[in-house]
């Protein structure tokens, strides 16, 4: 699909909330989905002009119709195209022809149904934009504005209007899971500002309504599900302002694995992009990444319920529970979701200590056993000793429900409790026991608290883990200019010349000297000192061990004779075509432990920097991870630690501990060069030893390619 | 805790089904546990004698109390102790001379709560077993019988009668738990045979109550939370048992952080156990291992409600959804919880193509899109199609709900279909909206087709996918009885005497010879065959490397001697009070791919063969796999593959095929040597060197530890 270019967002704003509609397909016909649209807009009480559009009828429900768009006043703001496929291109061009400012496409069949549906799609996107028009799909649900009570959709929902509550906008290219999100967040009681499907994308995507909607007041989060950004650098942008604005965005976003990838790319007709890689990008933006829509639905809730308590997520967890075997499921499940349970004991928590029964001990989770059934107060008072306690950004009460007598006996103790909390703290009430009978007063007297009420502390754990995540994550910032020369360059940069380059700029590599001749190899490797090693040398070939362009380990005047023969007779037998550049003698480094480094500017997503340990770990084990630019070296170090064979940096089993600072600098210079140069492509340092640490690291190997 | 013996199960018998009973600690005020232990008695209507001890009152509520135990007459078959703890030991005392059968202890603080509590549930146990009384808890909610209607504990929950539905047996260490997982079954209109909480297990464990709970033909399925199995081999003869019957263990078992283990140590005052070691045996014999309560509460729904469906989900699944985006999420999903998802398509499926629409390709997961809304008739015909594709074992509907009156168009047509299904398969309704209205009308009539109703797809499918791990695990035989003689041994076996005693049972060692004299080597080396290793033997030097007593790689009869004389001379400078048995003269291996195999007899669980690569592979990686003896090759095969680094077993990046079949020889010989003789507590081989495929593996070290 072509990048479109960004829309303006006034004209997203005439398509929410127009003055005028037109209904190009309207009908009479219950359930028909041009008798469902205009159904939408008279429940909700649309008082702007709507326009019929039906060559058969004179009128329906006694509303006049007009027989083609042709007919249209000047300048009508949005219609909707309720009409088969067939239909859709001429009557596009009809709109057009009308000045009609945005026009809403449900038909499918385009860009996701073959090669003349992609040709018809694009045919939709060139007069769109000859015309100035917006296009909201093809292939979408519409969208329902409920701030203003606007609907361009003929789904037969029941919109609840927002009611002043904090807004969630909804923002999915599947109108499908536009409505699910819709359903489920409605049976919590939750509001919701917008709900938009933007389908297809032919013309508008997510980029295009997320500004508007996280601008305007009603929203506090906006809850996307897309399963390819057409945009990858506007939605970053976006993502950004909102974080700037302190509105959260919460991501669904299929790809884990290679067959969604590729199911997403039939369905959207979209390509299937690099998934890690978008992933580390938009979290680096402070987007919640989360993985299934009930961690949609659970964020969602806690953003919209507790905004104030979101950004001290990063702290930690206490979960409170009244079951020792709980308590061990809980360190389960706080190790696996990687949620932060601060350590809590008799000792380091002196205002918990005071408040408990002499049989409870204090810790993390909290077993307060059974005596809330005797001592329902304990909950008032644990409430208000964890208040308190500035290690702790979030409490979850696990409570045990059983029946509605002992429902009777606890809640109204806890919500006296959290009455007087006090504290800006997320609390989720998270009953051990799905499905205990709860009242809906209960559920309304916690919600008007801020409390959401969740099915299990399970939830609530894996909810808080992915909110933490994002709380942590401070922004990125640019990195600081790259300090030194480096030129314009394109194609495949060699090793002998990448390194010439690099060096200067504080990439370290063994010292070396670039030669022509058997006498000038052998005055280098004496002025070097031995043992050496020899590698051939040329643009064209990049993977010059395959060719037997790589000998190592020469100790002296002789071996060094006979690898330079060896070395220029192997390259001529594998590739005889070849003349090469030249050789390059170097020193031979010491030992250490093996990574691969390597950066790349992505063409969608932009730069990044790629680390992992060498041999059967990067390419056996998928054992890297990805560093942004400008990425501080406490979270670089974090990164590097937390690969899975990341305690080799410590020592291990005898090993000394390598010199992460180092590599640490490394990384961060490779970041800065490929923001300051988005013309290399690709930049692999492969190998980089470590060494212990104060002794560095060196790249044994470097290649660039450039556009 | 001491092991306890296995309990006859007529004294469980007894217990369950009391023909009388007392309740010491009777109370008239309600509330106290004396109270709600008779209000429970009354309510379920037990007609047995009832007798009330009490000091202070001379009745309760129109019923006569007794002062004291010793008022009782001989022979009641179970009592309840409503009591403080303090009162406990000489209660039992009492019970005891009135030769009460059993006893259910409510009181905490016993083995859980320090020394002196240890000490005094020591004594419960030996007071116990002097008498041949049993004892349920300490630290227990005691137990119902749902199945006739009694009850021995003081949680006041209104136990819902069976009334001939399959009846899930709860069997629970901790009584929370018990209860917070009845409560979750019965909001789901499942039926409870027995909810059995043992506590601190002084005398009866869940071992005791499973076997009479499992024989029970009430009982379907048995629901387990446990935190330490205290006796093991009982436990896995049961669920050989189960399996055997044809009924089915579900077990919540924390333990997968150390966090958790050192817990459940502290609650139970039981050791922490070896997690993997435990979790390879339970699941060897059939049980299905779940991860939380959520977990645990859907398979067990599943299994209650569709016991037919349960042994055909090691086939396959199918998700039929309603949303492209859902699919791509659904693939995800998949992946991560290793559930198999059939590949179906236009070509493969005829069936089901024949009764789609032109636009839905055939695919797993299966988009039927919105066409519901205008065809429902398409859920019978798609079920119908379904239903005859031997490759599938389960279908999950994934549906959009969405509103009251889209539930009205959808489940009827879904609810037509599934009478019509006439399929073993399990079907699982799993909308894809959670929180949507749908009636109760509607759960009904699909709980009475045997469909659970789940909140969302990816619960189903996690349900699935542990329940057919269950159901594809064949049953491990006992392994055929190892030819050839093997000595009974004892203490550390050192490498010549291991190789000596091993390699006549099959074990693939290099050829070698134990000397003792520079004379001797020098005439083995001749005879070998140079490169020779050297290695240093005696049952004192376990790490000889770490001593120096290995030298490697001795080319000709002057690096021998040399090699001889430093072996000598390094170990006798780290180890001058040692005195070698002899040194171990050996032909060097050719190279391969580095493994560690080795197996040990359990005292707890039994014998296990554990294998992995070597290097940081193994060791900070923990890559490594446990096998059962017996275990099928083709099974063994499948776990050395699913190693993290398996891949290399295939061969990788140059590197040739493995001789897998040699491996698996290995390991199935190591199994059998395990369970032919118990005395051997620790077989090493390490390392082991994997050769191309057609050469073989070769143990270079061999270290045995008997008892």
């Amino acid at each position: 699909m072509p990048t479109t270019a960004r829309r303006d967002a006034k004209s997203v704003e005439r398509l929410l909330r127009p003055r005028s509609i037109a209904i190009v397909g309207a009908s009479a016909t219950p359930g028909a989905l041009g008798a469902s649209v205009l159904a939408n807009l008279d429940r909700l009480g649309y008082s702007g002009e709507v326009h019929l559009i039906n060559p058969n009828r004179s009128e329906i429900a006694g509303r006049p119709c007009l027989k083609s768009t042709d007919e249209l006043p000047f300048g009508v703001d949005a219609a909707v195209l309720a009409i088969p496929k067939a239909g859709v291109i001429s009557a596009i061009a009809g709109l057009a022809r009308r000045g009609v400012g945005a026009a809403v496409v449900f038909s499918a069949g385009f860009a996701e149904g073959g090669e003349a549906g992609r040709a018809e799609q694009r045919e939709i996107a060139r007069m769109a934009t000859e015309h100035g028009m917006l296009i909201e799909g093809p292939n979408c649900l519409g969208f329902v504005n409920y701030v203003d009570g606007v609907a361009l959709t003929f789904v037969e929902s029941q919109p609840a209007p927002l009611r002043g509550r904090p807004g969630i906008a909804i923002v999915s290219q599947s109108g499908a899971m536009a409505c699910v999100l819709g359903t489920m967040l409605a049976s919590r009681d939750l509001g919701v500002s917008y709900s938009v499907s933007t389908g297809n994308e032919a013309v508008a995507g997510v980029e295009d309504f997320l500004g508007p909607l996280i601008d305007d007041s009603s929203t506090v989060v906006a809850g996307m599900i897309v399963e390819q950004f057409r945009r990858p650098q506007e939605f970053l942008a976006l993502a950004r302002h909102a974080r700037e604005s302190g509105k959260r965005i919460v991501l669904l976003h299929p790809g884990r694995s290679s067959a969604a990838r590729q199911s997403a790319a039939t369905h959207t007709g979209a390509l299937a992009g690099d998934y890690a890689l978008m992933r580390a990008k938009v979290e680096g933006e402070g987007v919640v990444f989360v993985e299934s829509l009930e961690e949609l639905g659970d964020t969602l809730e806690i953003c919209a319920r507790a905004p104030h308590a979101i950004h001290s997520l990063g702290r930690g967890t206490v979960v409170v529970t009244e079951s020792g075997a709980f308590k061990a499921l809980t360190l389960d499940l706080s190790e696996q979701v990687g949620l932060s349970l601060p350590t809590l004991d008799d000792q380091n928590a002196p205002a918990l200590r005071a408040v408990m029964p002499d049989f409870v001990p204090v810790s993390n989770p909290l077993d307060l056993t059974a005596q809330g059934l005797v001592d329902p107060d304990i909950y008032r008072r644990t409430l208000e000793a964890l208040a308190k306690d500035e290690r702790l950004g979030a409490v979850v009460l696990g409570i045990i429900q059983t029946d509605a007598a002992t429902v009777d006996r606890k809640l109204p103790a806890v919500i006296a409790g959290l009455r007087h909390f006090g504290s800006t703290k997320l609390v989720v009430f998270a009953g051990l026991d799905e499905g205990a009978p709860v009242s809906a007063q209960y559920l309304h007297d916690l919600r008007a608290l801020g409390v959401p009420y969740f099915p299990s502390p399970d939830r609530a754990m894996r909810a808080i883990a992915r909110l933490a995540a994002g709380a942590v994550h401070a922004p990125v910032a640019a990195p600081a200019p790259l300090t030194g020369e480096f030129p314009r360059v394109c194609g495949v940069i060699p090793e002998y010349q990448a390194k010439r380059l690099l060096a200067p700029l504080g990439f370290p590599f063994p010292k070396g000297r670039f030669v022509h001749t058997w006498d000038e190899a052998r005055r280098a490797a004496e002025s070097l000192g031995y043992p050496v090693a020899l590698k051939a040398q040329s643009a064209d070939l990049p993977h010059k061990s395959d060719a037997g362009g790589v000998v190592v380990g020469l100790a002296d005047t002789v071996q060094l004779k006979s690898g330079w023969d060896r070395l220029h007779s192997q390259v001529a037998r594998n590739r005889p075509e070849l003349s090469l550049d030249g050789v390059l003698v170097e020193c031979m480094g010491r030992p250490g432990v093996e990574l691969i480094i390597g950066g790349r500017n992505d063409p969608d997503w932009g730069p990044v920097v790629l680390a992992g340990f060498g041999g059967i770990q990067a390419e056996l084990l998928h054992d890297f991870c990805l560093i942004l630019p400008g990425e501080r070296p406490d979270a670089v170090r974090r990164a590097l630690l937390g690969l899975k064979a990341g305690a080799l940096f410590g020592g291990f089993r005898g090993t000394p501990e390598l010199d992460l600072p180092a590599l640490v600098d490394l990384i961060g210079r490779i970041g800065q060069l490929l923001v300051s140069h988005p013309a290399i492509r690709e930049l692999d340092l492969n190998p980089v030893i470590a060494h212990p640490i104060g002794h560095g690291v060196l790249a044994l190997d470097a290649l660039i390619l450039a556009n």
